[in-house]
């Protein structure tokens, strides 16, 4: 029985796939990208340069760090970083719904397979 | 401006996906696992792998062997082998008609991110 797998990459010149969403979404959640890397298992240095990566793909930030403020040093999204998991997420499962149906009569046709004489 | 690449992997136990799909494409078109093979750039024993990975995967033929005819010793997809092809490229114009809308949204939204001002 077929499951879907679907992986959306946007930009091919800068890949924006599963792994740098992720990383946003930890960021927003734990307001620094040294706590999003560790959560992630990944050095400080390695999810920095991903976010510079992003930055330099879009030609601005995604990320800032926030200045002042009883979380002083920390960083939070911009309202593009934002915007980028809320697009991205919404294009997997606006795409999962779409292969569903198709998933479904995939199925019903590997039942009927059963019923073809080999060689007619 | 973002671009979307998507891939659409079916089964995650034994992944079919865009290289699989063309071989069957290709086999239909020429009627034969090794013409087809070579049209890739691949052994003929690499491409009977591949399919015979397929018919394991479905626990049903994708393809067989064309006995008799002009033709005798080529290679036709089943029906099943023929509704793979379909509902695959089903899904990648579906899952990708899906995410131009959000794709759209994004570039607005990458757009407005130059009136943000740093730091509000």
């Amino acid at each position: 029985m077929p499951t879907l797998s679907l992986r959306v990459d946007l930009d091919p010149d800068g890949r924006i796939g599963p792994g740098k969403i992720a990383l946003l979404e930890s960021i927003a959640e734990l307001g620094s990208i040294s706590a999003a890397g560790r959560a992630m298992d990944m050095s400080y240095r390695r999810a920095w340069e991903l976010v510079d990566e992003m930055n330099g793909i879009f030609g601005k930030p995604v990320v800032r760090s926030q200045s002042g403020g009883t979380r002083g040093g920390g960083a939070v999204l911009t309202s593009l970083g934002r915007a980028l998991i809320v697009r991205y997420r919404a294009i997997e499962r606006d795409a999962a719904a779409a292969a569903a149906q198709h998933l479904l009569a995939l199925q019903e046709e590997i039942a009927r397979a059963d019923d073809e004489t080999p060689g007619v």
